[in-house]
């Protein structure tokens, strides 16, 4: 066993005997006094009963009464949890306890986890369906193309509802792209960008860096990407592609070269590789062939699609993980807290576009001297979840997203 | 205005003003350290793989490892909620809030509110969907029948589902029947007893005092109960009855006697008189018909059935009421957080006609000497819910409920 791999199975074990210690991450506390009947006429009957009229009579009262204003729910099916694939809502629960914790001691967010026994075409419909008691919802580890569909599908119920998996991820890439680009004084715009993986965030970065379904106005686009997938290249003639719309949209709105082949045949000649595919597909003979000054993401978690050390050896210039144990962790916990707390702080009816890329660059310029080593800051950092709201709550009000009471 | 409307009035701006100020009443809270990189690993990636990956292998290892063993989901599709009707689930979070403050404050439970937007046929079965987190689920403020069907086919899911409204308010009315028989010299086996309102707690009640669908052998039953609706007394001969199953039951199990006519006519002679419908609707008159020492409960609220003072009068020898301000506060809320506290305990499968007993026995045995105006303790005693809780675990050990690991 390599001294890595040790250290990790003895994590695993060490999480294990601390998750039987604590039984649950998390728990449901009360904000207020309950000692004398009185109390209990307050918070429960029968005062309760004119609130409850109150809400009955307009349903926008739930934000000024209720949990709701800082409340989100944490949903998964369980269909593609971590790295460990259709476990089922059941065993995705450790899980989302985690993000929950993530969401209270770095945003003061309560967040509460539903995680659906099993997954089905009108799954988006039941989301609805639970959502008055929250004021956002963040999907989670939900496989593709099933989280395309319920997102776009919940967009629209009057509070921000996002694909972490998707859209946290996203907008943490783009923000250690711009600073990768100010470490190697590449122009952003000129980027030639191959993305190895079109699941959830494959298709969400190739999405935010491409401007597919986003205002082209906002921000400038990179010059083109190119996306791999198990069978290699995605472009135009491949066979099937109509049997999957979000690869059929990629086709359409990538690879404008035509390019086909391998992963490595992709890779000849770009500024950028972005993995959220798998372990160790990424070689150092094709980091070698990139463009001078190469960049390299290697986003698959626990293990990359190239360790740091070999993409460094093989000449790139700036080497990104997943990982928090090497530099430049580029980990969508970067991006969730600010966002649903910016989000929350305005009473948010939905997450636009704007408030995205708003995220993506107050992350960014929260470095002020980015190096190669350090294009972003720490995930356990709570000024940057600080800085980040701040501008998604400016970028909500710009874009007709904040609530108006 | 009377002097008591005036004060509900207070109260009802006071719980206005208490709610605006505290913007939600309960909190998700970390129970965990996240400092630094290794409280991560453990807490969240990538310790939490393994401990995801070991319930996927036993979902048993949830109540292990999870927040499950000690919470539970209080549902309601706010199809009746408090006395103000279908009011929905987004107007009935206050409620669900107001209750989740009490399982925390009296039992230590964390419950959360699931508020469905829209009652549907299929209610059943989005709920399970969602159960995986939770120990249990407290049914609450769902309009019969569909609480009852609801109820029903989520027996056996594995985990205690009960509809408060219903056995909460049955269990207690049992204790109290019982003190109340200890106060007034009846026998238990002896009463007739007159449930006016067919309801959720008047089905729930007819059920337990007269064992329908229970075990006979538990306990005695009472001698017969006569049960009243909005169209009076409820007998085989009545047209329509096979439209309510539920009804069907009633007629079937109830009124050997074969009595029709209204609530006065059924009131005439009886022992006991339960009210479980409307303000207002039981008479001086009717009282005055009733065997010696009649018992009198009017459990309507904030109004109930009859008033304590005029109940008195007419020659009550014990009232019982829903409200904090009259003595003999007969309230579900000294049964549901005893019971739910004793089922988890054990990682109960489902909740026993045995613990419900249990936790009406224990309630009633809790009050050493009743008295006519204190048949039962004080909903916000501690202690009551520690004996409840006991008497429920070992009912559920003893009944084959109890989760064996």
């Amino acid at each position: 066993m390599t001294e890595q791999k040790k250290k990790r199975e003895n994590i695993y074990a060490d999480s294990l005997a601390f998750h039987e210690k604590y039984h649950g991450k998390i728990e449901v506390h009360s904000k207020v006094r309950l000692k004398n009947r009185h109390d209990l006429s307050l918070a429960y009957t029968p005062g309760v009963g004119a609130v409850s009229k109150e809400i009955a009579k307009d349903r926008e009262l739930a934000w000024k009464y209720t949990i709701k204003a800082n409340t989100i729910a944490i949903v998964t099916d369980g269909s593609r949890v971590l790295s460990l694939g259709n476990i089922g809502g059941c065993a995705a629960i450790p899980a989302m306890e985690g993000k929950a914790l993530l969401f209270k001691k770095l945003a003061g967010i309560n967040a509460f986890p539903i995680c659906f026994e099993k997954s089905h075409p009108g799954l988006a419909m039941d989301i609805k369906n639970i959502a008055p008691v929250f004021g956002g919802i963040a999907l989670e580890d939900i496989a593709a193309p099933r989280c395309f569909e319920i997102e776009e599908a919940l967009q629209g119920i009057g509070i921000p509802v996002m694909h972490d998996d998707q859209h946290g991820t996203a907008v943490v890439v783009l923000a250690a792209l711009l600073n990768a680009c100010r470490v190697t004084k590449k122009e952003f715009v000129n980027l030639n960008v191959v993305i190895c993986g079109a699941g959830a965030a494959g298709f969400a970065i190739t999405r935010m860096l491409r401007h597919i379904g986003y205002d082209p106005q906002l921000f400038p686009a990179v010059n083109d990407i190119i996306v791999c997938d198990t069978q290699g290249i995605i472009h135009q003639d491949r066979e099937g592609l109509y049997a999957n719309k979000y690869k059929f949209i990629i086709a359409d709105e990538t690879n404008r070269g035509g390019r086909t082949g391998t992963l490595a045949d992709a890779l000849d000649g770009a500024d950028v590789c972005i993995g959220v595919a798998g372990p160790g597909i990424v070689t150092p003979a094709m980091v070698r062939t990139m463009a001078d000054d190469p960049i390299v993401f290697a986003l698959a978690s626990p293990i990359p699609e190239i360790l740091p050390k070999d993409a460094l050896l093989a000449g790139a210039a700036v080497v990104g993980t997943a990982r928090s144990d090497y530099p430049n962790q580029i980990n969508y916990a970067l991006a969730f807290p600010g966002i649903f707390r910016g989000a929350l702080d305005v009473s948010a009816t939905r997450i636009s576009d704007e408030m995205k890329y708003a995220a993506a660059h107050a992350l960014a310029g929260y470095v002020k001297r980015p190096r190669h080593d350090r294009i972003l800051p720490s995930v356990l950092n709570r000024d940057v979840v600080k800085t980040v709201a701040g501008a998604v709550s400016k970028a909500a009000v710009a874009s007709g997203c904040a609530r108006v009471f």
